[in-house]
């Protein structure tokens, strides 16, 4: 008997996919949904529960209850005001011990894993569930970074990797040479719209997502998918590099095919060594 | 008899406050003023010739016709693309051993100053000319920062320095700990329109603004005035940090009004260690 799991489900596609992975597996699933957050269309047929984001003590007892034993979290959730959270007595306990004080997301994270072990359960990466999530070494479609990209990616690789340090944010825009914009809390779509508007007459620009050191595997990964690439194109890019075993990857077979038809090329890359 | 001065002034208002300043030394001061750039206004009463940014050549026969010793360089330029920039044969020569690969502004504004000095003139920094332009260290407004913005200054310097190593960006917004904005090249205005939409529920904020490493003095340093103020109070921040003796205060005495006024207060610190 395969250990029950609990999906707790963010924004976008991802979980749908752990869903519907973990059940090809043969795992029991139950989902925890977030008002405002998860699509309701990934829990139609699937047995769940709508807890708003503040809730954990709810969300803690409703995973005893269930039997959940393995959990996964998986897709974002927009960081919430506070007004909008909707603490419960232990969430607010939680909050409380974090103080009001976060350096980017990575210590609520951490502080959320470590409640879930607490209560017992063992905390799972997406990446456990689904290999093919995260994103190989090496190009994944038909066009590949020409030398003036290579440069543009590596430059990209030393300013994520040290803006990742601070814990400040994942992605950079670089065009020949040149970082046309820096990701902090705005988001990869946001960055890449402004670069569309600050990009240079010539050609060539690359995306760069780098996983930050601190940043906690098994809550929050970064990822791209279709709309990344679309994005891209929109700004102007060549191509996107991301962090090779330390990105996740949405609708992997449509955004290649996306990409192919774009002509974009994307690539999987160490971090800094 | 002092040396003659030419002024190739930029966009805002400081060339005034430099041509202002050396006509009441007694100087003699010749304007180069920049097509699309230079505000009209602040000519209107001292010699000058109009040119396009792109015609160096042009500019330098300029400032050896009118017998200018010392050049300074004021007001920022917006970096134009490659169709606007209006070249000239020694314009293109200077592109053309820069290289279209530029990090940043740096290099550009070295090069420009090495041109310059080849051909004899003196290059100053505007500092030099009007000393009370640089901020001074501490605090010169009514408010001052409390430990929450002291926090978020350290760690503005921490991420701008970083930054600034890397030839990204002089500015960064951090709010109780959270890095909110990381300026590349979308300037410091836009910077903070986008911090007003990120800042979360809680109050506090603070922009800070550091001098790159690597940055020309005499070409271009990091400058704030009301209008930063007035743009940072709208993102709902408490206040402006700004590296001492390293950056420019445009208007200063209308600035610190303005900051007074609203309650933020600005502050001058030294650079990281």
């Amino acid at each position: 008997m395969r250990r029950k799991l609990a999906v707790l489900a963010g924004r976008g596609p991802l979980p749908a996919e752990v869903i519907g992975a973990a059940r090809t597996d043969g795992r029991d699933v139950f989902v925890l949904a977030f008002e405002g957050e998860t699509d309701p269309a990934i829990v139609q047929d699937v047995p769940h529960a709508w807890l708003p984001l503040g809730a954990i003590g709810r969300a803690l007892e409703t995973l005893h209850a269930v039997g959940a034993e393995d959990v996964v979290m998986i897709g974002p959730v927009r960081r919430p005001s506070l007004s909008n959270l909707r603490l419960d007595f232990r969430g607010m306990q939680l909050l409380a011990r974090l103080g009001l004080r976060g350096r980017g997301d990575d210590r609520l994270f951490k502080a959320i894993v470590d409640e879930l072990e607490g209560e017992g359960f063992r905390v799972l990466g997406a990446d456990d569930l689904v290999g093919c999530l995260l994103a190989p070494e090496g190009v994944i479609t038909r066009a590949a970074p020409d030398a003036s990209a290579r440069a543009d990616i590596a430059l990209g690789v030393e300013v994520a990797a040290r803006l990742g340090e601070l814990d400040v944010g994942q992605a950079v825009v670089v065009q020949n040479g040149l970082v046309l914009g820096v990701e902090a809390v705005e988001g990869t779509d946001r960055l890449l719209a402004r670069c569309a508007e600050l990009r240079r007459d010539s050609p060539g620009g690359v995306l760069v997502k780098l996983k930050k050191p601190s940043q906690e595997r098994r809550a929050d990964l970064p990822t791209i998918g279709p709309k990344t690439v679309e994005a891209a194109e929109a700004a102007g890019l060549k191509g996107i590099a991301v962090h090779a075993d330390n990105c996740l990857i949405v609708e992997r077979s449509q955004m290649v095919e996306r990409a192919d038809r774009l002509g974009l090329f994307v690539v999987g890359v160490p971090g800094r060594p």
